[in-house]
């Protein structure tokens, strides 16, 4: 069976989760306490050298790391549900929302990052909150911007895709860390329709074995 | 004729250009200055509201956003030379690679993350080259990590890829901001091999109609 390094807040281990729930892949977790610093012990940093979470480790025991690119293989690996459509542009359409928030957002939020922020150059935790949210509301903006009209349960349609995998744990920090979500109903909307999901249920930072 | 909405130094157009001149496709430059903000124009926010560049508009006037969703719609359109392998894992491990960069450094490095930096955590010019030299450093450590043994043109054989080309172009920001390569020779080696090649000599911030 795969094994996923995850952690249970770390959004990027929430996408992976979902998307081997929406594929019907079999995985068992394996918890990288990230606030304890798991991640720079030698035992991980032997799985994978660059000491982020997730790591996926396929049944021969190759290690797959960064989360856009374990996502890009699970989508070949098992083609349905599609997380990108067929068509080149539609495709680059879709990956560009996912973009907003997986390059966009995320790492420039990432713990490390604003830990930074903190240590050298003397941000209090309120400032690091503030940062954080700053980051939100921007990429929330851009990414409403990217979406087609129409009455769609997701982003870009019917069925969730990469770039809801994306949003929907972006939305979980948010939510996390207060971000005001007046003007961005739409996105909730999609958050919403996602937790109908068993396979969101399940990737939910809270059903993760090493939540607390 | 596809047009590129780029900015000379802007290493997310520098990728594109490449990509555009390593698969030979035509492409008319239309400069956004981003230091004097012309991002942020009505005219360029209707082109992408994201008011980012690399924007890609299409023949038929479609506009593509997001660098790394770009080059993956240019590897639809015209597959070779491939940009990446064609065996799912494989292809993961240099999309991994491309990410080290494009996700970990880039994003963390950008333009406006630096300004805020300075802006609201009262960082000198100083502070803001020693945080892009950390994230550079940090991001090329964990490049290096992910490279195949061997004797090698480019990361991962002797043809460039994805991933050379986001290493390429950020190693041009790494020499502008000082980083201190020792131990990075092999990158340095890989972007030797880059320069003997015409379509990344003309995609060089330097060859750019916009360089100052």
């Amino acid at each position: 069976m795969m094994v996923l390094y995850s952690y249970w807040r770390s959004t990027t281990s929430y996408r992976v989760r979902a998307a081997l729930n929406l594929k019907g892949l079999a995985y068992e977790i394996r918890s990288v306490d990230l606030v304890a610093g798991a991640q720079r012990s030698d035992e991980y940093t032997a799985v994978n050298p660059g000491q982020g979470v997730p790591s996926l480790v396929l049944e021969d025991g190759q290690v797959l790391t960064q989360s856009m690119a374990i996502l890009d293989y699970l989508d070949h690996l098992k083609p349905e549900p599609a997380l990108l459509p067929a068509d080149p542009i539609a495709r680059a359409k879709v990956l560009a929302a996912a973009h907003t928030i997986a390059l966009d957002i995320h790492p420039v939020n990432n713990l490390k990052v604003v830990g930074r922020l903190k240590a050298e150059h003397g941000a209090s935790q309120d400032d690091g909150v503030a940062w954080m949210r700053h980051w939100m509301v921007e990429g929330f903006r851009a990414y409403l911007a990217l979406l087609p009209k129409g009455d769609h349960k997701f982003s870009f349609g019917d069925e969730p895709l990469l770039c809801d995998l994306c949003l929907v744990a972006q939305l979980y920090n948010a939510h996390r860390w207060g971000v005001d979500m007046a003007g961005f109903e739409r996105l909730l909307e999609i958050e919403t329709e996602a937790m109908k999901l068993e396979a969101f249920q399940k990737a939910r930072p809270e059903a993760q074995p090493d939540a607390s």
